[in-house]
């Protein structure tokens, strides 16, 4: 490279997140330009250098490059209605959570408008962007990926083209983000449990660390499993899984702790157990998971 | 110390952790007793040079540390009835799941007979067995702890005595442990929404362990937060998740994978929010755990 990379960027959305995509642009050299609807949220960056404009459509103008950092793709599409016409010719990247769907309506809304679109996700806090491990996926137009490579490495060094489609991201966005939800209410339940018991929730921090490690030891075990189809070499269990689902219910009895959420687990435990694999490893979930859901 | 440490160990119970925690002392030169009901599964560890006992009294009685290995305080209880009078003067390690009711059970059975208990868990799968890094963790007699260090030790580097009360171990293995399932499902039906586009699982566990990682890093804030009772400080808000929500059941819908299971998870979230928690941080979901469950 010849020159530094200054290419100037629009953030549409000011949220925790879209706040740190910016300042992370503004700290790397690049010119930039936010808009957010509560327009007070964009002080703190104007006094960094960033320059907020009141019409969206003057945002979208300002800059090639417009990333949005809203909640949904629906609140991206309805936050830059007014901008249609100058989207023409810019590209579009959209850092948000929503399903696939949605993904593909705003594609097809923003391309309609004349732009090149990509959409990408954050897979990180927002004090965890522009650290070089930091991973962003993106999916889409790969032209918009390749000329835009470098900037967009600004926000984080780990970033993927996953592939032209654009709801690709979307997918693995869900699909990755699917431990999330499940795995902190496991914590919480843990961190009432022990409080329960008179004790410090930090003092079962380190061990629930390690236990995530394990967890991430195991998780090209199953991929193989699951892309294999074949669940016969458990380490763990269905069976095991299916023992310690009486544990976890007298835990729950014995420190107070709501587990009401559990049973659906469990019951998914004893579907796998009834239909065949009990024997196998836990990974042949995925294949009870897979079925429709049965009617009550 | 002046020389090797050799106390001969007896391991009850021979299923795929118990197999390789006795591989693993008989590895590092200590003399193996070993039972199990199915006697045929110890044919592997004679062949490496243990000593196999049809009756599990003799077991019991050859080694001054008794390591029982059985999936429940209550099959550990079952396994050794026979041995009661040779438990006098003993140690007797438990290292299975269970409740903390099962640990305080088992440790006043334990004692009654005369030997002295030490109730504990392998946090790890059974390869990791004799790993510098593994952690396993005890509570109960001290004495026992202090005394066979050097040979617990052998079974993980890792190794800590978390209090004089039998039950905290199983306490810990619980509470650490339910982040287990949840984290599994979370895990499988991302793999269903992947494998359903037609794509193969193992291209999302990079990122699904990047997400674990970044997991680990929000526990100790998430501690702090639970323990101090302050969840104003929100990274990820409750009304954050609440909007995923949504998303969740779109791309199950989309992918034809099962999500019955979230909805509990997702109620939760929501009760959260109508609690007055929803601009506070996830972790004040522990606040609605930790209530009593409501009556359907």
């Amino acid at each position: 490279m010849t020159a530094k990379n200054v290419t100037p960027v629009t953030v549409v959305g000011l949220g925790s997140m879209g706040t740190a995509l910016a300042e992370t642009f503004i700290k790397a050299g690049h010119p930039i330009t936010v808009w957010n609807r509560t327009a007070a949220k964009a002080a703190p960056l104007i006094a960094m250098g960033a320059r907020h404009t009141e019409a969206v459509e003057d945002a979208v103008a300002a800059s090639p490059l417009v990333i949005t950092c809203l909640t949904t793709f629906e609140d991206s599409r309805v936050a830059l209605r007014p901008a249609g016409a100058a989207l023409r010719g810019r590209a579009l990247v959209t850092l948000n959570s929503g399903s696939p769907a949605g993904a593909r309506e705003t594609a097809a809304w923003a391309i309609g408008h004349g732009a090149r679109f990509l959409a990408g996700a954050v897979k990180n806090v927002p004090s965890a962007v522009g650290a070089p491990d930091t991973l962003l996926y993106y999916s889409g137009d790969k032209t918009v990926f390749d000329e835009y490579e470098t900037t967009l490495k600004v926000l984080g060094g780990d970033t993927v083209h996953l592939g032209d489609e654009a709801d690709l991201a979307a997918l693995y966005e869900m699909a990755v983000g699917a431990m999330l939800l499940p795995a902190l209410v496991g914590f919480f339940q843990g961190a009432a449990a022990v409080q329960a018991r008179g004790l410090e929730v930090n003092t079962m921090v380190r061990f629930a660390g390690k236990w995530l490690d394990m967890i991430k030891s195991l998780l090209p075990i199953y991929a193989k499993e699951i892309d294999g189809g074949d669940y016969t070499d458990a380490a763990s269990s269905v069976n095991l899984f299916l023992a310690g689902a009486a544990h976890d219910e007298d835990l729950a009895k014995e420190t107070n702790v709501e587990a009401a959420w559990l049973a659906p687990l469990h019951d998914l435990v004893r579907r796998a157990a009834e239909a065949g694999h009990g024997d196998h490893s836990i990974s042949a979930l995925t294949e009870v998971l897979r079925k429709p859901a049965r009617q009550p």
